[in-house]
């Protein structure tokens, strides 16, 4: 490609851009970012080659990528669908999609757009976060492909592939509900720890003194970005409540053994959940 | 020290052994498993010098480790009181105190004893998961060491400092209701998350293809060993019970702001929880 533009210029937009200059994918990286420092640092770590106004950028790109908040996205879209060169490929990097995608389907250019979501992230944030091997032996979806020109989807599995990320296919509608579980589910049980902790604090303050590796590993996801997660939050609000729900039906039932002592029932529990070992581990 | 028992040849006994071998601290380790797999693994794996049985080995030792499930602690750490050399150290490992220090409270043999927690694991278990900087930089805390011989205590501090083990006192009931927080409740929270998502993996196989490693951090503690874990949930149930509960008032408030779609209390939440970023990097 000879250019590309990156829209949001943090851990995963700039991550992204990492990864196509270390392969030589992009003859050149157009950033764009509102956040005027996160420009600064993007060029300075030389992430992007050089800043640009939105429009002006994706009229001369071959590729837009949009690493923004998702309501961000829903924001953006369609505004870069009504002025998008009728080759430029424009992909977005949400972690929901059945919001974005009701937003653009009947858009007359809707097949230059290609939904992506890598499963790949830490719990830092801004380009100083950002590495090349980020997406690397991680999994991304493509979400309703059929929707897409078959050429944007293979172009896009294909730069996909070349930064060592397994791509497959589902609707947006599976997406959303399977990552409630497997992603967003996770983020609130991290910042529900996280802020029982934090409570507790309050009063003891030595508290932290005693907490491990397992109690850091457990909260970890507690420190990520507020503008990125609560649109989530928001957006996949349904599954994520019938997720919460699950989950909560769970604590209750570990706290009934608890409360009855029931030491053979917590151990054939906790020796079942074991078993997450062998899927961690597929 | 000429001679240590080591009681429990598994990650915390074993990664204790291979920590003591590696800086010269004992002349001769005895392993002591009533596990015989582990006994032949330990003494494979060059954890232990040779094996032997419970009395005779504690007779013969300057020090004597139980590394052991906090009942088989409960169990017997007394029986090995009744017959301990005079000036022989008995230390434990176990997870909770308040239980331990209890039964052997009147002991006349208790100043012989060192109630410890070095706060230091990981999901794995078994000698094979025995590493010796298993403890550097981590924390170890000695309960009520006015109940222990000073001589005793300063000897076990000294051991974990060469250890590069860092060493806190308190009292076994701040020790059980702080711990109940930042390490038996993180268990409880991923042992939940794993078994929600494995209920609906039952449906949904392709779910853990959409895993990352934010799930993986989060679910890790699930990977530990029942054996372990059921005594200690059930010894502190009194304060884990407690921490449970502040942690479902968490779960159902972050809940309610997510059903109310509510991005401004959301944002702030998140917000005031990423303070837990600045207590874990103290």
């Amino acid at each position: 490609m000879k250019t590309v533009t990156i829209l949001g210029l943090g851990l995963i937009g700039g991550s992204f851009a990492l990864a196509l200059k270390k392969i030589g994918l992009a003859n050149k990286i157009i950033g764009v970012d509102s956040n005027l420092q996160h420009c600064k640092e993007a060029l300075e770590l030389g992430i992007v080659d050089t800043l640009g106004n939105l429009k002006e950028s994706v009229l001369v790109s071959d590729l837009v990528v949009l690493a923004i908040p998702i309501n961000a996205i829903q924001a953006l879209l369609p505004k870069i669908l009504d002025y998008i060169p009728k080759d430029t490929i424009v992909m977005d990097m949400g972690s929901t999609k059945s919001g974005i995608g009701a937003i653009v389907r009947t858009h007359p250019n809707r097949k230059n757009f290609v939904a992506t979501h890598p499963i790949a992230g830490t719990e830092n944030s801004g380009p100083k976060a950002a590495f090349p091997e980020l997406f690397m032996n991680k999994v991304s979806i493509i979400c309703d492909p059929e929707e897409s020109a078959l050429s944007a989807v293979k172009k896009v599995r294909k730069i996909y592939q070349n930064l060592w990320t397994n791509v497959i296919t589902m609707t947006s509608e599976a997406h959303d509900e399977h990552i409630a579980y497997v992603s967003h589910l996770s983020h609130i049980t991290s910042f529900a720890l996280g802020q029982t902790v934090l409570e507790i604090e309050k009063n003891e303050k030595a508290i932290f003194d005693m907490a491990g590796s397992g109690f850091e590993s457990t909260v970890r996801l507690a420190k990520s970005s507020p503008d990125m997660w609560t649109p989530i939050f928001i957006q996949n609000r349904e599954n994520l409540l019938n997720a919460i729900e699950a989950y909560e039906t769970q604590i209750k039932k570990i706290k009934k053994m608890i409360e009855d002592a029931d030491a053979e029932t917590i151990r054939q529990y906790l020796s079942n959940t074991n078993d997450i070992r062998r899927i961690l581990n597929k």
